[in-house]
């Protein structure tokens, strides 16, 4: 099956935070809580996904609240942010009977070892450009930037594209001048 | 009509924040609110170019009182700073109208879908080499520097620079040694 | 000795955090203490030694609380986090003693000329590629990354897969679809 | 003059902070003060600088206590701070009056217009590889890396380097295996 006949398949996408729609970075001080880096451009593909009704899910092994925050933010629905996440496969098992869906309908991405079962596992498996070799070995596509720098935004755009549903009317305004 | 052409009529700077002036990436933690990434070299620009009277204008989606704080210190008038912006040509609109401009004596810098429409309508259409393909193609112009390196300081000298204003005295200070 | 021979005596890990696990920034302001940023594929790596039995030390000029508590998150002993060290080489010293070690067993990662001295004594030396002249010339191996950008990640992954330990079951899920 | 000569006559540095010792970037959010982007590669050129007693300068058009502190912190004395620079030539004048210094014996780095008087004054001007087109041309010493990524470390050990100065004793720790 060609990369293009499985992403025809694809009616919904789960993700990692860490190192995929982040840079992987955390920062830390002395005080308050660790900040991550999310990329307003991932957002954005996120909302139109969801605006089209593909389910979205997270799958971390992390447990902050702000994650949890920022997802539901981008159209992913609260209970399906899975954090704590020690063996990633298990919640992507879940999300899929949860939606009644096919390992082989899911778009995953993840860049690091706790990934590699669900990467194996998904229709499509995504790695950013810096995802650790066995994960870029194991992927179906790897996006040409780097973890953080756009690679959910490509991924959904890829999807939505080939299905065509990333379509905009930036004609409606041409009137007001 | 050249690039060089569409320059010279210019009169007027409009821009949008994430991608833009900054690099699209907001820092969140659980504590406190988000944190975004601003360029002093931009700030420069924005201010030189108060100093020699262009209108500016701010149009983003969001609403967080530090981006409209922040673009007064660079010389943005805080009622040209619009928030909230679901229809963003609305906006532009009304900044042209407030201060008789034409769309095309206007420059707006933008990255992403929601500005593919002022993008298209404005006299000279910058955008972020890291911009969406949509606004890529769209653009009048795109700056070799990603959003948050520098775009608006680019943008900006390259219209002063072609419309002689542009200058600095650094000789007045040659008596001191 | 070739550099194969010196990886395959490596028995425990020693590492700076500044411009090592970290890129070297630190960021300030007015309130609040400073904030550095730790990757989380390091982080990772750091865990997976933990787990095969790897001692593990942080010798840093530094003093902040937030390093202790987030190398002792990736699985470093406290007592093993060595701070305020204005000579790392005595430090290094300790921790060899504690744990029985040979210098030449322990492999040590630094980017900076008060690492200088351990860069030399240590089994196997490894500096980032932006690391300063002199420590990549003294070291035994140069990353090809910068710091902050996955050394720790590759150095210790270098030294597992010689040694037969970085190896992870991911067929053992292949029954659940 | 050779440029070689010009480095040899330096006896004191002086320095811009955003786009210099920083990278530009200023993070900003709703609350809390901006934070700024250090690097300790260059803090230790400047603590080595401070140790052979070079007279250390920092000139700033901002006024943030984090700067002054943190620079105090690298060896600059609190009254070397120039803060509040509108017209930095000045404080230039005054900080080679305090010591004595003709402006040809002193190093000055910057990298946007308000520092273009100085870049000129100074006996070597140094430039990042990012600073503005008018502070590159007039710079003698333009530096491979951009603001932030460790301009100042290399101008100094430049400087030290060339005067015999940037030399460290790791040899005496040689009997301690």
């Amino acid at each position: 099956m060609t990369l293009e006949d499985k992403l025809l398949k694809i009616k919904a996408f789960a993700l990692d935070i860490d190192g995929v729609i982040t840079d992987g970075s955390v920062l830390v001080s002395d005080n308050g809580s660790p900040l991550r880096n999310f990329n307003e451009k991932d957002g954005f593909a996120l909302r139109m996904a969801a605006t089209h009704d593909y389910p979205l899910a997270v799958i971390t092994g992390g447990s902050l609240g702000v994650v949890k925050h920022r997802m539901t933010q981008y159209g992913v629905k609260e209970e399906d942010v899975y954090m704590h996440a020690t063996n990633k496969i298990e919640q992507f098992a879940d999300f899929c009977k949860k939606y009644g869906l096919e390992a082989e309908e899911v778009m995953y991405m993840g860049d690091d070892i706790p990934d590699l079962a669900v990467i194996i596992a998904a229709g499509v498996g995504v790695a950013p450009a810096d995802a650790c070799p066995e994960v870029l070995e194991a992927a179906d596509f790897v996006t040409p930037c780097a973890g953080g720098r756009g690679v959910v935004r490509m991924a959904i755009e890829k999807v939505m594209k080939i299905q065509g549903k990333w379509v905009f009317n930036v004609e409606k305004y041409s009137g007001m001048f």
